[in-house]
């Protein structure tokens, strides 16, 4: 997950000099936050600060953060008609400032912890481009789906293409493993999965430069498992609604897993997040190939010193 | 599923003589809308027009539908402190009007079709009740349950009480099953669940008047679905993120299950309607004990034609 945001104070100092956009635009702020939950928590790796919509900006659809709101798309695309009209993404020439951000981040890590860089899954970024920022029901993106099949199949070819190029991208610049985010693809019924984003998630994944390591990650996904493993990755991410022994058996052993602490215990007292780490660290019995990580990012309203109790309890626990 | 809504024109046209709250606590109009469904789409069962918080009302808690808002409850209740302090529910003197609503019906269909009434499941009104209203991440909800775990238990003994005398008094009117909707059980992860919710669901479905069958449902559920067969039910509802057939298999095939076309799916064309229909009715295989249903309720983009058309469908190829 991300680990750098607003539960953070010097995060939040960032944010008072740069819009969010401006941020991730700028390879030096960029890079300083990326370092910062390194500094203060000590966990195991980096990861970029960068946005999944960044590489949707070069097609026009008008993205902007607005205040407190998260992301707006102000020309939403919902037809194929309006998708055939899109132009190729030149992501080298789009985002040069994410591949600095992360020759920024490497030198100053040293060989100290890995940086992990990211992306969204074709899927999520679809669902952004088509309903225009968050949604709860994704009616735009299953009409499209349903509808206009070539024209989903379409706006997915060029999300993978421009995807490939991003994460490629960052591998070149220094990035040792990749995680592809499909945060909402909990959405959609199996068959829908297996039809209209698996075949897309899977050229995306072959075409990523060989030997890097890739954790494929949703939200929501307990019967989409197995067919995300199909699609590809070296790790799956479970999130908190899935017991972590039956998610990992889903996916199947010969796959790592990545998770999964609900965000939300994290408010919780001390004594109960490390009551709920051995919980999970229980259910992976000691198997190599678990990642221990949240089941979803890091909230708001999360107290600094809870997530670096977490850090030193998974370290100690692990240990034993 | 409540089958009316704003999708019909019939019952926008009640809402515009009278408020949500208005129409739910009138039991000619209640009864009215009620059958409107039957009437204009032929289902095989009426389902009561009500609202699962109802019986949150005596709780001095706020509760006012704001306009194109959903339920907001103006004074949540967050601690121990302030559940202790809530007052025992007198639900048959607090909702007649469900009662008397649920005889009219009755009368009205003479038999024709049976009439299924319901309630919230505990851990759903909860929710309301301790966020305010719809959340994200239910993160009041949850710390609750993780800090002060008494004051939780509470609260639920307190709903159980309320929701099973609600359930018996529409069963005593003439309801002839009952649906629990535990609608936003799917945030949390199964552990919690069978800590924090199982039991109380259990005592709630054990506390009913007996022979009449339950259907327990609720959404994104894929890994909590053993433990909502432990909880209790005739039928488990099924919604559209799990395939029907490992859905089933998964709640064990001596009990009926009812689910599970994406109700997104009823804006597509109609030959795409039907051809989800028939797959859902073949992962079903014919097998006694599956009722087919929405997995969850009509949308109000929806165009009333197509609503008809899949109960058209869904008769047609059964019959064959």
């Amino acid at each position: 997950m991300r680990q750098a945001g607003r539960y953070m104070p010097e995060y939040r100092a960032m944010r008072e000099r740069y819009g969010f956009l401006e941020l991730a635009r700028n390879p030096e702020a960029a890079a300083e936050v990326t370092l910062q939950p390194v500094a203060r928590l000590g966990v195991d790796a980096a990861i970029l600060f960068a946005d999944i919509l960044l590489i949707v900006e070069p097609l026009g659809v008008g993205l902007e953060f607005a205040k407190g709101e998260g992301p707006v798309i102000h020309r939403p695309v919902r037809t194929e008609a309006a998708i055939a009209r899109l132009p190729r993404v030149d992501v080298e020439s789009a985002v040069p400032f994410v591949f600095e951000a992360v020759r920024r981040v490497k030198r100053a890590l040293d060989g100290k912890v890995p940086l992990i860089g990211f992306a969204g899954a074709p899927f999520t970024v679809a669902s952004y481009v088509v309903e225009g920022g968050p949604s709860r029901d994704y009616l735009h993106t299953k009409r499209l789906m349903y509808e206009e099949p070539e024209g989903w199949n379409r706006l997915m070819g060029i999300l993978v293409d421009a995807t490939a190029r991003y994460l490629n991208g960052q591998i070149a610049a220094g990035a040792e493993a990749v995680q592809v985010f499909d945060s909402w693809v909990g959405v959609l019924a199996p068959d829908d999965y297996r039809t209209f984003v698996l075949p897309h998630t899977r050229a995306l994944i072959r075409a990523l430069t060989p030997n890097i390591p890739v954790i494929h990650f949703g939200t929501g996904t307990a019967s989409l498992l197995p067919s995300m493993r199909a699609a590809g990755g070296d790790v799956i991410g479970l999130d908190w609604r899935v017991d972590l022994d039956l998610g990992w058996a889903a996916v199947g052993q010969d796959v790592a897993v990545q998770g999964n602490l609900d965000p939300v215990a994290l408010l919780a007292p001390v004594a109960e997040i490390r009551r709920r780490a051995a919980a999970i660290l229980g259910q992976a019995a000691g198997r190599p190939g678990h990642i221990f990580n949240l089941g979803h990012g890091v909230l708001p309203q999360t107290p600094v010193d809870h997530v670096h109790a977490l850090v030193d309890a998974v370290h100690e626990l692990s240990a034993r």
